[in-house]
Order: structure tokens, then C-alpha cells, then sequence
């Protein structure tokens, strides 16, 4: 079976949320475990505009809160697909924090997760290549290939001899 | 002002959960940002007990699910801190899933989190040492210096060649 | 004072979700009040946009709910002004349905909802002109005094012999 | 096969609830997408009871929200069928806010659904006659006729001219 | 400070829920915790509508779950203050089940909760005597003396040998 | 069918909790009805591992609640199986609260609940007997019968001449 390929702009998903009393931690801030939650579910969507598919969670590779986000800040995150390898995707989302007077949105955190489509007994099935179609997406595309190679290393699947990608990096 | 130090079992946290409808995807398996936000609050509460302060969240560095979690599963994730930074905290959890007729836990998955301390204005304060009290937490204490490293270059605080603990990974 | 003004288009919101098992109602298909929460958020978003200030709900002037919404379907809301009166504001809303085989949206249901702007203590402020940008924002924009009427008639606050627009629909 | 008929008395629901900061918005006020939700079941309740059967939303016809709700306040809502045509009802729900010192109520909002009664396989299936038993309710009553053919204008389902009930409103 | 009284009737709550999948167990049932957290808010508007205070939880005395409730089915809950006793009040709940053909409501559970009555800062103040108005109040007003000997009891805040009331029910 | 036992340890469950504003009433204290759900999924998860089946709640005998628990504390449950009888069983469960700046914790309160195990069903199954295996474990279960006896007749299944084990404590 060829496998097929589909550019990246088909997996874009944006979502925007406003930060409600429901969803704050005792700093009267966006509760972390929230946003993850969030988080995924952006990243589900992404996946399922990729492949057609129901899709899983398998890693959640990095994510980093570089900023608090408020009570009654407007949240919006953008997804997409950055790089399909085999069943497996890796999925990039931004979060933007949208000032509140002027409405000009701020990136506060980025998000790396990876997905995999199933069938409907839950098997991993093929996905199909993600193609970038603009240098930003070519970007995380190249470095995706370093950052799985990272995951399989935390989760112990790899050694870190055999991630050849990851290596150059270090060793130029 | 001298810094503080602690064994890293004064930081362990439990938590059990039962997977209710409520916490399920399309595919009757928990759903992954369920699990992400259980692992943060028993993520945070390792932290705070550490510290004795609130703590927030400021990475996701890694987590893996590497097998699905059925409705009707119990669900126990252990944390502790694994290490500390100045006023950051590497925090480890393990996920395990009940077999329902014997009992027996199967670690089904593992995640990483990094927490900062905060005074009441939201700064974050010094967090006292954690000290390894048995093999396997020295073994992640040791993995955690490298860790960072990996955290502040996927989020763009460190370049590669300054990592220099994780190089040694690659290079010799 | 003069009222300042702004194009709809700087009022657009877009939000997407997955239908989970939590939001289903007794026959699988996404519960109504769940779907008129989101509603609810996706156009207090547009309003916050159109007036830099909190906005809160002062009426659901029309919801329909045009076909029934499965478990696991992706559902998105795009909102944005349609037009302003003094101090609120008309929220037009449509929901669209992806089907999860081509990713084609069809449109399931649209909702009009009436917000105000608030200060700090609750009380209404002038919001800004919206002014449309296009011929689908037009039509939106010329029907919105006819169903400002509507809604005045409706919840007692103008008299049918007051509503010179709506009547013109009637007698021409 | 006779259509059944029930007076709209037997389709009274009622139902109580304390604001708690789960269901506040950011002035600390009933958050208006709660209250739509609030609504949508009591509606549900009042269908359900006329029909003996599962009673999907098919559109929110009207809500006006006169009056700030807020935290702590005791809220009570009270629906009925206001009346049936075919396979869809009419619903009608006033809101009423307890006074904390008097426990007097007052009313604050008042809102009008319509559902549709389905079987098994969710197909409409015909509703009983709803049929008034007192002054307030026959007002209701009557002026359903008028709403319905609002709505079917509304959602594109009826041209004005053919909406003779309504038109008379105008025309007198 | 003479003390008040206000008739038992004055107490009355009542709220009517569908059983959402959000709220049942893997058996497809309302889970416990659920009700748990209904028969909580209803008990505290009958504590408030007999205090005009805010009112907390100290105990639950007593809950029965006689029958499975299932998903759809509606359920009723009715309150009320059953005998005040100084700063404290015993609440009754009656669970009622709605049949899905015949609207006939069979009683599930009963529930018996004690609140407090509290002031601005959280201290118990004292409450109004709650006065029966029928037969069926004075049977639930007489045994409440009984119950809350048998509460001081199992909290460890009273002797057997002081229960007098409930030492007369075994020794006639 | 002989019938297995099992020591009380087999049946501890611990689950810890961060007080969110989600979880709070007016008081910003928490909220009693969310407190009564965490205790009926702790006291599920220990009846699940004293009988490797699902137990669904049958009452709560007792819950007293003697200190407010405040936001951002920590909340920890420890639950265990307190005796068996042929088909269901009590729970007992203690609510520990963490003091914040010296994690020593203070009991808050207690609650006993019975639970059922059943089979695919829903059908009530023999239970294992359970051992005390220390002098805490052997004092509830001792109070276990007393207890079960006050149960029945609070839910007016027996009459009190026939709970002698409850009579003796007042009759001595």
C-alpha cells in the first residue's frame, strides 16, 4: 500500500478559551493541568485532520509554561501536525495569551505531543506523510526527527548511541 | 542564607483513582488530558510538600503512555521530587494500572514534570536540596542534571554545545 | 465622546472541540446545554474583542439545532459581531460539523446571542461601531435591528406598533 | 391514531441551585453559559414528563438575563410545556433569585426552548396536545403560535408573508 | 436574644436531575458520589431557607441506597429542616425516581445531613426552631433527638450512658 | 462455596487532593458535597481490592465533618476495609489535612460507608471475610456490628429489640 501525504496546513486547529474561576489554581492562575488538558484535545483535533482517524495520545515530549496566564485572559492555541513518522505523529501547538486592552496576543508556552491514529479495535494504523509549506513548519519538521529520538531515549527505547540525528547536534 | 535540604521520601505522593465515563475518550480508554492534569496535582502536591509552599508548573519534560487505561481501571500515580535546581524541582511519576482479579500493578507510565516555588506575590523562592535515600532515586537524581539540559534546549534557554552533561550521552 | 468604531472581522473566534463522553446526553449525541456553554464562550470572546472589556450575556436571541451532533464528531464554533447598538452588541455564531472521513465541515446550527460591555463594577459602557466587511457581514449586520426588535417585543420591553423595521418585514 | 392529550400541569419542573466559584464568571456572577445549561435540562425534565420520553433541544427560542446572579445566591428554575405542535413543544422557564435575608424570589430571567420527543432510534414521534390550566398559562398558550412562526422566520424555514398569526402582531 | 421559630415548611427544597453519562459509574448507573454531592446542595438551600444565612456541612448521618438509579432516569431530591437543635440542623432527603413511562416517581434513598448556620467569619450562630406542620414532619422532628445522640456517639462527643432518648429505644 | 478471607492491609487505598477554587463553596472553604464524592471513590477503590470486583455504594452510616478544610490545602483520604458481612461490607476512611508549612497532618474527619460487590450484572456476590491485623484495624471491626445494627435500623429494616449487639451498649 503507498502511503499517502497530505500538507501541513490540512492539521491546523485553533481553539480559544477564556480563563474561568473553574479552571484557576490559589494564585487565581490558569491551573497548569488545565492548559494540558486543553492541550491535548488541540492536539487530537490536529491529528484527526491529518489522518481521518480516531488518534491517542502516546508521549507528551515537552511542554514549558514561560509565562502565568490570568483569570479572565482570552487563550488561544494553535496545532498542527509537524512531521508524521511510520503510525506515530508529532503534533506542535502554541499558546497565545491575548492582552486584554489591546487584544494583541503574546506566545506564552509551546507544547510537543505525539499521537497515533488507530482503527476501530484500537491498532495503530499508517499515517500519512506530513508536508511542510512554510520555512516556520519546515523548521519543526527538521527538528522532529531529533526530538523523537529524544522521546525514545526518556522512555528508554533507544540508546543514545543509536540516535544518530540527536548526536550530530552535540557533536557537530 | 544557608540553604535547606530534605530526603526526597518527605516529597512522595499517592493518589488512586477509579476511571469513571466521565474521564473517557471515543475509544472507552481514559483520556489522555484527564491523566495529564491527574499527574499534575499529584505532581504539585510532591512539590509542596517539599517546599512547603505553593508550586507551580513550568514544564512538561516527558511522558509516556505506553499502554491504554480502560473505563473501570484503577489508577495509582506515585510522585517524588527527583531533584532540585535553585528554585526549580524536577518531579517524577509513575502511573500504575490495577489488574482487576489479582490486583497486581502494572507501571503503565511514566512522566516528568518541573515545578518552581512561589511566594505569596507569585516569585519564585530557593527550594531546598533533595537527597536520593535509595538506589533508584539516586539513579534518577543522577538522569536529572541532564534532563534540564534537554528542557532548556527544546524550549531555546541553552544552546547544545553548553550542554555539557548530556554531550558526555553522545560524544564519548 | 465620540463612539469610536471597528471592522467585524477584528472580532472573529474560533474554537474546536471533540465530542466526549462527558458531553453526550442519554442517546450519544452532544447534549444540548453543552453545546450552549460553548456558544456562550465562543461569543463572549467575540465581544471581548470587539471592546477590549468584559462582556457579559444579556440575551439568546435564537439557537437552532439543525441536526443531531455524535460522540466523537469535531465540532467547530466561529463567532463574530454582527452589529452594535449603544452598549451591546449582536453575537452571531455558526456551528460546524466535520465529517470524519473528508474533514468537510457542514454546517449544524447557527445561534444569536446579545452581550453588553462592563466596567470594573458591572455597569454597561458604549461599545464600539462594528462595521462590516463584506457582503455576508452586511446581510448579518441589516437583519440585526429587525431581530433587536424582535427580542425588545419579546421579553416585554417594546411595543409591536414601536417596531417600525420588523413591521415593514410583514406588512412591505 | 388519536393524539393524546395532558394538561400543561403535569410537565412542571422544578429545580434548585446554590451559585458556587464553579459557576462564576470573572465579576464573580453566574457565569450565562451555566445558566443556558440549567435551563436546557429543566426544559428536558418538562418535555420528558409530557411526553414519557426522551425530549431532544431543538432550538433556544429565547433567554433574557434582566439581572446579575451572583455567587452565593440561591437560584430556582421552574419549566413547563407551554404548548405542543406535532412532534415538537414549546418549553417555558422562569428564573427566580432568593433574596438571602427574606427569602423572597425574585424573578430574574426568563427563557423559551423548543424540543422535540424521539424514539428509540431518534426519530420525532408525536407529542400529546398540551392544554392549560389556568390564565397564565392559556397567555403562554396563545402566544406560542406567534413564537413558533418567529423561529421558523428565524432559521429560514418560513417566509414572513406566510406567517399570518405573527403578521396580524403587526399589522392589527 | 429571644429565639425564633419558623414552620418546617418554609424549608422546603426541591431540584429534579437527569442522570447525564457524565454522572453514572461503569455500571451504567448514578455513581454514588454524584447523588452524594446533590443531597449536599438541596440540604444547604433547606438549611438557608430556614437560616437566611449561609449554612455548612458537619456530618452526615445517614444515607440509604436502596435501588440502582440509571442513566436517564430522573431523579427528585426533596429537603427539609427535619428539628433544629441550637446552632446545628438535622435535614431530611427524600430520593425520588421518576418512572420513564408513567412519570409515577418511586422513592429510591433517603438521606439525613446535619448543617450549621454561620456568620460572616465563619462561626455558628444560632438558628431558628423548626415547628412541624404535619404528621409526617413530627414523626421525622421526634426521632431527630435519637439521631443526633447516635451522631455525638459515633463522632466520639458523647457517652452511651448520656443518651438518654436513644438508651429508652433499647430498654423500653 | 467456602468462603476466602483477606487481611484488612490488602484493602488500604490513599488519594491526595489540592483544595481548587473548583472545589469550594461561598466559605472559599471546601465544598461538603465534594468531599462526600472523593470519599465515595476512596472508599470504592478499597472495597475493589478487598473483593476484586465492582462495588457500587449501598449507604453512608456516618460522615462527620469537624474542622473547614480552606483552599490550597492538602487533602489526603486513607481508606480500608473495616469488616465484612456475607455481601457487603463497611469502609472506613479518614480525611487528613496537611498543615502547609510543617506537612504534619491533622485528622478532620471520619466517614464510614457500605459498599456491595456485584457481579456483571449488577447481582450482590459474597464477599471475603476480613482480618484485622493490628489493634486500630481490630477496634473498628469490633464496632463494625454495632454499627451495622444502627444502619438497618435507621433504614427501618430491623427493629431495635432485635439489635442486641447495639442494645448492650446501652443497657450494659
Amino acid at each position: 500500500m503507498t502511503r499517502d501525504s497530505r500538507p501541513i496546513s490540512d492539521s491546523y486547529a485553533e481553539t480559544t478559551q477564556i480563563v474561568l474561576p473553574n479552571d484557576t489554581n490559589t494564585m487565581n492562575n490558569l491551573f497548569g493541568g488545565r492548559l494540558l488538558q486543553w492541550l491535548d484535545i488541540s492536539s487530537a483535533i490536529s491529528a484527526h485532520r491529518h489522518t481521518k482517524r480516531v488518534a491517542v495520545t502516546v508521549a507528551v515530549n515537552h511542554v514549558s509554561f514561560d509565562r502565568a496566564i490570568k483569570l479572565g485572559d482570552l487563550v488561544t492555541i494553535k496545532s498542527h501536525v509537524s512531521r508524521a513518522f511510520g503510525t506515530s505523529m508529532e503534533i506542535w501547538s502554541d499558546v497565545w495569551v491575548e492582552d486584554p486592552l489591546t487584544s494583541d496576543k503574546i506566545m506564552a508556552n509551546s507544547a510537543i505531543y505525539t499521537f497515533v491514529a488507530v482503527d476501530q479495535e484500537g491498532h495503530p494504523v499508517l499515517v500519512p506523510e506530513a508536508i511542510p509549506t512554510n520555512p516556520e513548519e519546515q523548521r519543526r519538521y527538521d527538528g522532529a526527527l531529533r526530538r523523537r529520538q529524544l522521546r525514545l531515549i526518556l522512555s528508554g527505547k533507544m540508546k543514545p548511541s543509536e540516535a544518530t540525528e540527536l548526536k550530530a547536534l552535540f557533536v557537530e
